[in-house]
């Protein structure tokens, strides 16, 4: 069955976690670019993942292809191959996320998200042909629908939807945004509104930001889409880190992106609250983003067993609420064995001399740089330099 | 060349980090019995993370039989198949590391730890035949040599020392203890001691405990032994999760354990700090116990790249003091891209409403069931139990 | 000079500080029903506390009537003799402000705050006619102006203007509101323009709300007038508390009100950036509320010196930003007589078990209660309680 | 009664607060110097603070002639005139406590502190001359008995006994240190049983640490002088801030001092268990030093009201564990009034961009200048400077 069967049919679709993050702490992607070159470097690390999130309880198996772009790819330093090309990085992410696919009944959707060229004022044309190739893989390799995710620009998440739309597949398509809405000032329900006119049958947010201000903004788009009298389906995918203290950027402002989020990271019981919260909210594709581990994913898949009808294969290592932990030899880790201990937990840090919140680096110039960004005029990193030095 | 003559040359040695922690976020190792069925089940989730390690810059690939002692192993509940007996656990462990040890020049360690024979007062000759039974298995694979780890009792730890010193192979010894010492009241400095007097070359301490308070401990470990005039190779294997807040029994106690320790989470420049010093204090043997993901053995690794005169091969991946931050868009993250940032930075835990110590759990019980422990009768769950609810 | 020639000049008029939460302190004000009978009980404690704000640069002192009216007098319990008439109080009031004003060159401000009656809902004459009998000690006593302050519902704060302005003496009004408006949706522009129109000469608010919070409020009423091309002094005298998570009515609905709250009080230096945004803001009324102790008052003072030529007389005991620890024995105390020092800290609580932030209590009742409120229901306790428990 | 009439009856004395913390914030005296010519130069503003300890239920008023030695007095700068010499201000001490003491039943305690003549390394001789001039005034103002407070080195401490027993009224003797003992190293058992050989009557701690802190120290005390079969009543004055995080000079290293402590301050539950441990420590003189205000004392008083049998003159405003709140218009204000609730309480600090607890300034060098000091070398503030520099 299909991703919009499925969802039309009213089942929830279970995503699946962050694999930039992921794949840097396991050794295999570099923080800064994050590009998916271990598709061909190391298909067995990415192929391993894959199958942990299946094994969690994912129905989709996203390809590999985050900021596979041509034009982004062009801009590797030497540390990858020259003949590892764009188009192979693409075919290997691909035929990866089937294989994994197939060892269960998880579907495969091939990813696209923004663009150097678009932040760099490429034309319309120019920017939809290198979506076209990316497509022109996934279309060869028969992905079952397409993603278009990782927009902070709902104008050029509107000109991917409609490069993917030409194929056929169903459309899905999340923007990293906040309430706040996109970089040129687009509410998230004007965003929603324009994603699905354009054609897309499932919207939502992804990235950038924590579980809860995820929740908030996909609200917006809904009552976005209510208002316009629009209808698809909603998807989240965001963080797992806590960043109640992030602006409208989301957390890559934030002083401790990317080698200091470890205490920001959330607990399986975050992200159990976090799918209830989705799932009240009208939310049937539920997901993550970067922080997401395997472990998050069967987090969502457990707290909705109770609708689903079915636990993940990786629930056979996992006790429910902990309860895992009743045959444990000290009484008061026994103690710790049932869901009013871990719902209620308030966990420490361990870091005395640390602070709970952080003010975002740049909020200042994100201001300032606002109207220049309105008019595509910020992406002369000579200007914004010149702003951020002016303001210290 | 084996460990010690790796050692005894003055080489830094550096360890793996933590297989139940990342397997079980993984999904392949269950919370609680925290038993290593996995290398039956899923050989190819072991060999990948031993892969990563391996890449990262381990020169040790310990295989994973940390609580494969058959008697520990009777205990599993049904979701273990009744064929996956003791032996072929710890057969296939050794395999797998053997395999992926080869694809490096890395060396492979067989490990043992604490048994329950001993925790319910079983005599001497049975524990030691518990140990015997890996042991053999071990001979068998000839893996490179042998590791006592995760030790609570130093008098368990002495017998673990004779059973596995009698093969002929190098053995090291850590004990899971902080500078309180063992739980019968042995200082540190005693257990090393004992340690190297039962045959060990190489002590030190492994889990239970943040890298500032292992280091601590194997200070005192190795001014017991300058007192003695004995001489040893030391080695270090903390958690990577801050704990000041811990007591006697490490982070067991700590309330957020094991299903809330995120906040806890050591960073990569917290383990720089941590490798350079072990180093100034004499460590040579420089590794990492739950929470150590690869990309925290790597900073191990890259800590002592000047010492080494080289890199791992994850290093690729990987910009020193974040580097590979300088060509980002945003010049406020491109500001990161320094070491004086990461060193500086007081990470925020994103959490206001949580504290950031917590009060351990049951150290009431602890500090009354000691006694009782040191006679060996507080194994009775019944009476430990009791006591618990009387300091409630 | 009185206090519209002053601010009319252009003068900059620095307020008192808080006399319910100091004396509760000290030991004369019972925390709950927060009445002034200390006039009568403690005319000396009443009296030092003015001499204090007078000598940390007080320039008007507001007589100690707050919760003085007679209605609010009347509900005292057994703890003040029945001869502690209503007018007792404020006579005494009046007299004692009038001997400590006259030891300096302050000004004598009679106040009047929200009553029972109005929230019992009586009619516009019986809450009016509460108002005049305090008026009619004021006019007796012959204060040099009034304040209508501590107002929720600036229906209520309009008919104390109204009662007030007919003493043909100058009238300030101030709301203890936050950005949210008034406890019926009334938002701080609407309140201003209201209370301008009634008569008042000056508007802002007081109390509930921290300094940055409470500027907020200001710049909403400022804005407001603005656009009714309305003109008015404004006015600030917020708390001495940090409550960056109060909910709309402000900081009674912290867990920590009012017997916790100490890990939030301000430090001078808090203030004397509250000052002088407050100054740069348009604000000539600058003082405190709740919390403000007299060094919070001559922080104020301080901060404004350059502006305003001089240093209050407390000044002579309190080297401007730490200069006084220059001579101190230890080298690294002496490091901290510069203003750079105490403008960068950040003050650690020494509570590592406590959090930063809290949930306040009651919210979802607010929410619930505030269309009954808007109905002016929901005095009744008993509606309140059910309602509470229902959401409970 | 005298005080060792009480004492010796086993009757509890409550102490009184701090007067130069309360009187600095009040505008009287100077952070830095920390000196008492208020006494001289506004009486009133003393005489208030004695009567507000008083109510609250002290039963000794110290004569606020803290730092009040000529030694130090010498060394005003120019913003306490010339005529008020220490004699004068010694005398005005005593005579506003002997005032005070005389509106209720309390004792009057001529209180001596460390002298900058100690510190410099004057002999014995001239040290003994300048604690004789203080006695001088109290025997000439014939004061109830006298205290040595405040000394960080038992040498000077015992001089200073020395020189109070020869007057043949009782003597109490506290020291400002921590568990670690005093200056020059000597453990607080040690200490003890100086004083007591000395001729004091009480020993305890005052000043620089927290209750809890100071608690352990006079625990290590009282094992001191049982191993020695010495006996004493035992005294605490501990601070009213939280200071986990100070190291062995107590809370003048920690960075907040003395212009940010306001989020350590100490609520009246905190000091509720303060009385209840101290008390069942057995200790029977509980008072406070910096930061303990009025209402501090009065929660040490209302602790040990059932043990005394009466509560102080200022619980007629205040109802205990908060249950003057029982009348509150809100049901979320009236569920603060019970006992659990407060003991419960963790105090959230509303400053999310601040840590919980601090590194100590200067303890490297207080580390280095250990050995110094024990040579009373230490005093040169040149070498103290060379060494905090080469350390930084």
């Amino acid at each position: 069955q299909g991703i919009l069967e499925r969802l039309d049919a009213g089942e929830i679709v279970v995503g699946d976690g962050g694999f930039v993050f992921a794949l840097e702490k396991r050794g295999y992607v570099k923080a800064g670019p994050w590009t998916p070159e271990a598709t061909v470097e190391h298909p067995e690390a990415v192929r391993q993942l894959h199958r942990e999130f299946l094994r969690a309880g994912s129905n989709v198996l996203q390809t590999f292809t985050f900021y596979a772009s041509e034009d982004k790819l062009e801009n590797r330093g030497n540390y990858v191959a020259e003949k590892i090309t764009c188009q192979k990085v693409n075919e290997a992410a691909c035929d990866i996320a089937r294989e994994v696919a197939n060892e269960g009944d998880a579907l495969v959707a091939g990813g696209v998200s923004q663009t150097p060229s678009y932040l760099s004022c490429k034309d319309k044309a120019e920017v939809k042909a290198v979506f076209q190739k990316q497509l022109d893989v996934f279309m060869k390799k028969n992905v079952d629908f397409l993603i278009a995710e990782y927009f902070e620009h709902v104008e050029e998440a509107v000109w991917a939807v409609e490069v993917l739309k030409e194929s056929g597949k169903p459309v899905a398509a999340t923007m990293c945004i906040g309430p706040e809405g996109d970089m040129h000032g687009v509410s998230p329900g004007q965003c929603a509104v324009q994603l699905v006119k354009a054609g897309a049958s499932i919207v939502g947010v992804n990235c950038h930001f924590d579980p809860d201000t995820s929740l908030e903004t996909v609200r917006l788009m809904k009552e976005g889409l209510q208002a316009a009298k629009l209808k698809a389906h909603l998807m989240s995918q965001p963080l797992a880190f806590h960043t109640p203290d992030c602006g409208k950027q989301g957390f890559i402002d934030l002083p401790e992106f990317p080698f200091g989020l470890e205490p920001r990271i959330v607990t399986r019981w975050d992200i159990q609250r976090y799918a209830r919260k989705a799932y009240e909210l009208g939310i049937r594709y539920i997901g993550g983003c970067c922080g997401f581990e395997p472990y998050h994913v069967r987090a969502i898949a457990e707290e909705l067993a109770p609708e689903r009808g079915f636990l993940p294969e990786a629930s056979e290592k996992h006790g429910s609420w902990g309860n895992n932990l009743s045959m444990h030899t000290k009484p008061w880790v026994r103690a710790r064995a049932r869901r009013e201990y871990w719902e209620n937990l308030k966990p420490a840090s361990g870091r005395p001399y640390c602070p709970s919140m952080s003010k975002p680096d740049g909020w200042g110039v994100t201001k300032g740089a606002k109207e220049l960004m309105q008019q595509k005029e910020a992406t002369s990193e000579q200007q914004l330099k010149e702003l951020f030095q002016k303001q210290k």
